[in-house]
């Protein structure tokens, strides 16, 4: 089954298009895990990372449909972090979970392709491999289609997705995506592309397997956008505590309540302060909240 | 002293504006160094790569100022790779050489804050620490300027850099960084924009420590930027296997022979056959012919 179908067909089950963030802080965590590595070395912080969010993995798996990584993070932490970004990605999907890695590259050519197959799996020496596997990414559109067509290419051979920047969340988007040429800004060309790319590759669900962000702190944009890409998939950043809540996600979704995912990292897993003796239970009911109030959106 | 004049201090001395890329590829590694990896694991190739670099850079040190380690081929080894690609950039700094970390990151406010800390250094847990540590990077435009300022801010603190995609060397740039507005194409904007991020950071030597990517396979479009931007460093791919030579990489320089950096991977590290019993030789001796070349375009 294509990735658009499996999205639509995990988001009815789960009957809400909320993705789970994974952002983690050292600063944010739960001080009764922070205890556990008072050294706090790097390598102690990523192993840290790796046991709330495997905790986290555990307490939203049965409630959302997808979640999201934040590679910055991992790379933050040295090569052991990028080892625990592997683990948890492997361990998401053991529990059914979709997973979005959230790293955002783009380059040219082979080299494109080789940080394509990192995620979507590809030769390397005598072994097949994937270095963080998922079943789609998030890719930056600025160097053009022959940068983005390797994304899509080792994505399709294994049934997974991208989700391509078209407008950010950022309140500085606007500086390059909105610089206007024919009439219209450049997000919009970007989504015109992709819409492009699209072709061929729809799912019974109506939707395509190479999705856009966009930002839910732009919803007249995301409104637009909607109205004239109904068969592209949307990550919607930016509910939650960037700002954006249910009547800015809204204008993200088709008519039958399908077409966005949306995201939220801090407001899930950091609900409450790092005192909290019963974090488990806060990210549990934050997660649920959150999930019943997206899943009002849906219409099916 | 600042990144700007570190640089040009560095190619003055080394009389070349040549930068050596690390684009390791197993399959174009000398079969001496192959056989001793037989299982070829994806760990395995990781440890290929440590030593053919580590080679290499021993072999270029005394030849030329600059290397650039590429992440994607490091990525796609999995957590080895990017321990290897650790091991690399440390290494270079050991001999002397001027680091680039060609990654291309771009993302939001703290994602963008860690992703360069992840290169510039900054806290971790309890210490201070850097994963690929480096002098400068490669930065995406694409989500606006309060998503470059967290990559200059870690920059500077450091006294590093950064080279933002301006005007890349694939055939299908032109797809959006042509998009035309207000009677100039879209790389023009983000070239203005970055000429202004660097004012009051410009060296001694008269440009600043915000540098852009300027294909060597667009002279045309270099003549203009060098012509109008004279204070902006700009890193040249495409020299050599992507087609540019002398005559494409000319227009990057100023009048007095410094603004330059031309990057050459494969047309060093990859001069001759898998089956040279001599590669090293070959390796210097492509080093050499590329430094010399290059240098005939400095005018001090």
């Amino acid at each position: 089954m294509n990735f658009s179908d499996r999205l639509a067909e995990k988001i009815i089950l789960k009957k809400t298009p909320l993705c789970v963030g994974l952002d983690p802080r050292w600063e944010s965590l739960p001080k009764s895990i922070r205890s556990k590595f008072a050294d706090a070395t790097p390598e102690a912080v990523a192993e840290a990372y790796l046991e709330f969010c495997s905790e986290v993995l555990d307490i939203v798996a049965p409630l959302v449909p997808v979640v999201k990584p934040q590679s910055a993070f991992f790379e933050n932490c040295g090569p052991k972090g990028m080892e625990v970004l592997r683990k948890l990605l492997q361990h998401a999907r053991s529990l059914g979970l979709i997973t979005i890695m959230d790293n955002k590259r783009g380059d040219i050519a082979s080299t494109a392709t080789a940080y394509a197959e990192a995620v979507f799996g590809g030769q390397v020496g005598s072994h097949e491999y994937a270095s963080w596997p998922a079943d789609s990414m998030t890719v930056n559109p600025y160097l053009g289609f022959d940068a983005v067509e390797p994304f899509l290419k080792a994505a399709r051979k294994v049934n997974g997705g991208i989700f391509l920047l078209v407008r950010t969340s950022n309140p500085g988007a606007k500086l390059f995506q909105d610089i206007e040429s024919s009439g219209k800004p450049l997000y919009h060309h970007v989504a015109k592309s992709l819409a492009k790319w699209n072709e061929g590759h729809i799912g019974e669900c109506g939707l395509g397997d190479a999705g856009a962000v966009v930002g839910a702190t732009f919803p007249q944009e995301a409104a637009a956008l909607r109205a004239e890409f109904p068969q592209i998939w949307f990550l919607v950043p930016g509910f939650g505590a960037q700002g954006g809540g249910l009547d800015e996600v809204r204008p993200s979704f088709r008519e039958d309540g399908l077409g966005a995912i949306v995201n939220s990292s801090r407001g899930v897993t950091f609900p409450t302060s790092p005192d909290d003796p019963d974090w488990k239970s806060s990210i549990r009911k934050a997660a649920l909240q959150s999930a019943q109030a997206l899943g009002s959106l849906l219409k099916i």
